[in-house]
């Protein structure tokens, strides 16, 4: 008998749904198009001889090791490094405290499958991170919208939704991905207060924090977190805390961790030993070789040089080129802006005929849980050279000014 | 308020637990251990300088694509190496039949995620590999295991457990893990006509099928399935099929691959998506330049030639340490065989014993859903090196024989 297999799959499937950037990226990696589409970073940067280095370094020495089967736990000099690199960002944790991911994409899946029944409530800034929702929905999520302004997430809305008793709060609290924003000194004291009064936990996802081209540093929720009076020395906060090497080294070799208390890393380690037994020993070691020495340092003011270019190009370009009524963000870092055209347009037609002119962005009405934000689209300007980023950006300004003459509106 | 997380949790952790092998591999990899306890290839086998010239080439000649995001489907050219290599195995199959995944687990682990709703009913060989049920009891499963005799898996068990309409069949026909036997070509036929007549569908797990030390090799069940009238020249079989580059390569790299109808490759896809987004980019295209030329087909000769004789070494050691009483299979390949002491003795009491003498094996009894096998071990022959093979053996036999004159046996 042939199987029907559509009879055979999980409820949770019919929640599972290729996300529409994805689809849209295939069109818009071809080499002709202008893509601001993705969140990837620019090759140009990418390490290669360090990593080569590394490589025949990690095989010569290492080789073995390496190449075996290793701890779900991950590569101990690894956590180390990692320890103390976030001690430069004010936060105390040992190795205890941190699990190694294949990417941050698996510490949100994994997430998902340690905290979520189905039908639990998760605050998420709209607009926010769609692998997030994606990961979630997995598992029967129900998203709880609270807004973002030039602040970032509207703390203020937050406190009527706590009462309804989420099971976390998800925020990216700087250059958020898709608007770029960051949430200031003063929001993340409310976003902690408020979080630490309704006993809520916080998912801080921090893939760009060290991609800050301007401004200083704003202290992370999981600090702010540990500085709240009941917490001793060792770390027992209320955050878990994402971030990865996906920005700073490269994202081809899906690395990224969590930072939580240890109770918590435990649960996730559970969750990942069933999920995929450990991350590549052989990438854990090649990366720890490679940033062990101080190098990420050097190597993340290189990035900063050149996504603050590019940002300061796409951000002039922008300018230039949009005709009055178009706004825009100017983030202080990340690999994002978020553009509102007037309520007119909606960004989904654009983006239909910026193809033909072969420059793509993604619409923002994606990372909507609830609809809305037809007038958006969220603009990348990592990936592409500041010569086409100028010109990307002039083509879609053309395409927004013919859509608002046929509105006639121009 | 502090966070109390373990009111936090969802209700599928409960199914969360860390596999005692896992803990007791903690103890058995202390290097003066000698451990036939975990299923790692050899490190000596590992082709060190192949992986260094191809991560030299790769980086060279693609380096931006292989450190950049690359697509959930996989990397094209390894997906047709893939198809080429299965072809050698009698399967036919193209690119769009086969899904990269972070190594078999999880493949597991979205096989889970894509069929399972709590309490669906899983036939799985008894005893069985560990995990495939780690992965699936957190999904809900329920296992439903079918004894195995010298022959494998006893189909004439079969047939009443596939009328209560199990969600799927587990099977591990070449070199099983844990028992180290094959399920004869007779039986294979039964277990397809069986699955075909219930329209059941069969996860063929296939570790270990190219590491066959001596007889024939047998068909895939795959083949055989596609074998089957109904079924047109495209790959619309009843069995997905899952290998792995880890016994053949190198486990570190976490690279493995599905084999299914497109439909469920598709509904996996989308599975790995919101999982990781994707397995390592550079770690495919540096397994795809390892292996593009027909590396594999050599290298494998050698792993077979090392492990053969480290088998023999330890069925000779068992034949000449062990007291009457003591039984073992004779694997034609693989990493394991399987050992039965009398009844009145208990694994889990020997292990402590055998620890002491700085020896370690699995107990049985970890790899049966529903107890029993308590008189059984779990010995890996590929991991150690034949003088400490035989060495090993002799120390158990020791602490056998200790326990069989406690018990009045001897």
């Amino acid at each position: 008998m042939r199987i029907l297999w559509e009879h055979r799959y999980a409820q949770r499937t019919k929640r599972m749904k290729s996300s529409a950037i994805r689809e849209m990226l295939k069109i818009a990696e071809h080499p002709d198009v202008i893509s601001f589409a993705g969140g990837m970073p620019a090759p140009e940067v990418f390490p290669i001889e360090q990593f080569k280095k590394a490589c025949i370094k990690v095989l010569d020495e290492n080789g073995p090791a390496s190449l075996q089967y290793g701890s779900t736990d991950g590569y101990l000099p690894l956590r180390e490094m990692i320890a103390r690199h976030s001690a430069r960002y004010g936060m105390n944790v040992t190795p205890d405290n941190i699990l190694p991911t294949s990417g941050s994409q698996q510490a949100l899946d994994l997430i998902g499958k340690v905290f979520l029944n189905p039908g639990d409530n998760v605050v998420v800034e709209s607009p926010t991170y769609i692998g997030a929702l994606q990961a979630w929905r997995v598992y029967g999520a129900n998203f709880l919208p609270v807004p973002i302004d030039s602040d970032g997430m509207v703390t203020d809305d937050l406190e009527g939704i706590l009462r309804s008793g989420p099971k976390f709060i998800y925020a990216l609290p700087n250059f958020q991905n898709p608007t770029g924003l960051t949430l200031t000194y003063e929001r993340r004291l409310n976003l902690i207060e408020l979080a630490d009064r309704y006993g809520v936990p916080i998912i801080e996802d921090d893939p760009y924090g060290q991609l800050r081209y301007e401004g200083e540093n704003l202290p992370a929720l999981e600090v702010l977190d540990s500085q709240t009076k009941y917490h001793d020395e060792s770390y027992a906060g209320n955050v878990i805390y994402l971030s990865t090497f996906s920005k700073t080294l490269a994202p081809g070799i899906r690395l990224a961790w969590v930072i939580a208390p240890p109770e918590v890393i435990h649960k996730l380690m559970l969750a990942k030993q069933s999920a995929d037994l450990h991350t590549s020993t052989f990438n854990q070691i090649v990366a720890w070789e490679v940033a062990k020495d101080g190098f990420l340092n050097d190597h993340v003011k290189t990035i900063r040089k050149v996504y603050k270019e590019r940002r300061d190009v796409m951000l002039d370009a922008l300018e230039e080129h949009m005709p009055d009524g178009v706004n825009w963000t100017k983030p202080n870092g990340g690999l994002f802006l978020w553009v509102s055209v007037p309520d007119c347009l909606n960004c989904q037609n654009l983006f239909e005929d910026t193809i033909k002119e072969k420059v793509a962005f993604v619409p923002g009405s994606n990372f909507f849980t609830e609809g809305g934000g037809l007038n958006t689209m969220r603009l990348n300007f990592s990936n592409a050279k500041p010569e086409k980023i100028n010109e990307g950006v002039a083509r879609i300004s053309r395409v927004v000014k013919d859509h608002l003459r046929k509105n006639g509106k121009s």
